[in-house]
């Protein structure tokens, strides 16, 4: 019995010390903006440190997976806890591992990303308010169905609409088409990255010029051919890129054309993505320079060496530099600076081939939401100005 | 050796007879429509019961919670499965339960609910396609910020806006306020209720006039007061009941009828809910029967017994008949047939009063969203017509 005690009293010790250590005073702890309601943890320390709290008292193993892995430890009452090293501010993908099996966390909202419906939580930028809501004028985000010629399908896309849309009954407006990247769909620009009060932030600004923003879902499957099995890095077949690329020009445009109140023409029209989406966004519009002479590529795309074949590359839209700059309004890339150097190589390759474009570094970030945000933040004013 | 291969064989033979006995072959299994994108399993069988595998090969305890708990089996590879009874058809959310821990499936979309990201299945019910979306005129279904005098928030609500809504600039709609139950939220009847694609089907069938849906969030805190932590049975406390009425009079009303074409008085809008929401539904109306003339209960709400004092319950509203049914276009309640016997027994009481209303049973659903479809498609139909 006694030394069953002192193994108690040792047990018990050691925990208060790790818990002491792990958990600072709740002062210093602010409960995530992502939580569900009522969620106590993830909290969030001064010095963007994530505490975890997990009541599972049969589990035999509990991590989380973050930019790391980090094991979890259970007290005598079943209650597993953690505190992460601090996190870079904004929006990161993370899970729970239970006897290695990856899951999302009953506690956060779940959002999708790397295929599956993914646990996120927002880590605050201190000094960072362009994606906070304000009380500035709101536009609103439509859910829209349309039918695809090409897929045979009804498919889902999102619409930002400017504040006084619809009271401007004949106000016509330009349109960025906005694109995800690989493993999360046409829900992850309004959801995760809060393109609706960026734009209601940087048109009540002035910053940006009043616009639609069209996000559809960037994988398509032709009639008759069958879904292709996602991949563990993303991305899609080429049979389903080009059969993207056609639902947007004989699809998607028509139908935001005759269903939303648009200003006609490729003056008036953007297309830009993030990552899958970037290259998507540079492939669509090099081949289709008739009907966007705005282009955006967050964070990817950037297929373009000093040996590259310019007359095939970019279906040859490079080759001519001066018939580039004449056609193309913007060509604009942006990465975090966490990220590796394809995208300003590919900046820097262009430049030297003498075709305009403008590079935009976030400092810091990674292949994020924080960096897609920055992104979207640095191009939309750009747009639709000359 | 041969003792080790018998051992092998014989293990081997029991898994193919476990497995042949719950998997049916594949041609009779169909893979869910909420599976998320390139998940094959979850499956459903020809008689609706559903097929789980899944890899997990170091989770000690794996189960399946949806009418009732589902221990799986693990092979030697570490998959799991399990076949289910056969299911209700309609909407049920569900878990996995890893060592006795409740988290989501990842093969499937989550959707808020049990006040979390709760997984979700749609189980085909034959014959019935008032939700299945079709080639119609299409409304659409739009997310707005709007502020709440009464939380000091900015709250995000959903509006449904009928097919030309935006071409027939001078129209001007009626509004049906539909709320959500308990543990859910104002995304509940877009994403598991479908209540876009009900109405573009009634509305192209002229079984429904054209109206707008407005859905907000049931939950409101006053400046100053502190969330209350969820109950386990749901709901929310009275002070937050009666804050929400005042969001719904005070901020959600006046915003409606400012921001989107509406037609003006009481005889123009409906208020209804389930759940929960019908309780807010019933409370609110009977309390506002100068803002609302149409009132629809779902699966609840029914506090009203023969020994009930009429000069309190519902705000007196009941105590003279002639009255409310003078005042009252609808007063309209549904429930599910495996619901309890309440709002039935609402119903009689309220007839034996004198008080007009209408009836509907869901013929073998629960307190699910199947029996809420149902009741909006039966519902919707009858208003702003008289």
């Amino acid at each position: 019995m006694r030394s069953s005690l002192l193994i108690v009293l040792i047990l018990t010790g050691l925990f208060i010390r790790i818990e002491g250590q792990n958990l600072p005073g709740d002062d210093n702890l602010k409960t995530a903006s992502t939580n569900v309601r009522g969620a106590q943890y993830p909290k969030i320390t001064k010095d963007l440190r994530v505490v975890f709290q997990i009541k599972a008292p049969d589990v035999q193993k509990l991590q989380v997976k973050m930019e790391k892995v980090y094991d979890m430890v259970k007290d005598d009452k079943g209650v597993w806890t953690v505190t992460t090293d601090p996190q870079v501010p904004g929006f990161h993908y993370y899970f729970l591992l239970i006897d290695g099996y990856q899951v999302s966390d009953p506690a956060s909202e779940t959002f999708f990303g790397w295929q599956r419906m993914s646990s996120g939580i927002e880590i605050p930028e201190a000094g960072t308010d362009f994606y906070s809501i304000k009380n500035v004028p709101h536009g609103d985000l439509r859910s829209k169905w349309y039918r695809s010629s090409v897929t045979g399908e009804w498919r889902r896309c999102y619409i930002y609409c400017p504040p006084g849309y619809d009271d401007n009954v004949k106000k016509n407006y330009p349109v960025l088409y906005l694109q995800h990247g690989s493993g999360e769909d046409e829900r992850g620009w309004g959801v995760q990255g809060h393109v609706d009060i960026i734009m209601d932030n940087l048109i009540s600004e002035s910053k940006a010029v009043p616009m639609l923003v069209v996000m559809d879902q960037g994988y398509a499957t032709r009639v008759g051919e069958t879904i292709q099995a996602p991949r563990p890095q993303g991305g899609t077949a080429s049979s389903e890129q080009s059969a993207f690329e056609e639902v947007i020009t004989k699809d998607l445009l028509p139908f935001i054309d005759s269903h939303f109140k648009t200003l006609p023409g490729k003056n008036n029209r953007a297309l830009a993505g993030l990552s899958m989406g970037a290259g998507q966004a540079l492939q669509i519009s090099t081949r289709n320079l008739d009907k966007f002479a705005w282009i955006g590529a967050f964070s990817g795309g950037g297929r373009l060496t000093p040996e590259s074949d310019l007359k095939t590359v970019y279906s040859g839209a490079f080759a001519d530099a001066s018939k580039f700059n004449k056609e193309v309004k913007l060509l604009w890339m942006g990465v975090g600076t966490a990220e590796g150097p394809g995208v300003k190589n590919f900046h820097e390759t262009l430049t030297k081939l003498g075709i305009n474009n403008k590079y935009y570094e976030s400092p810091g970030t990674a292949h994020e939401w924080q960096t897609w945000r920055k992104c979207l933040y640095e191009f939309a004013p750009l747009l639709f100005k000359k």
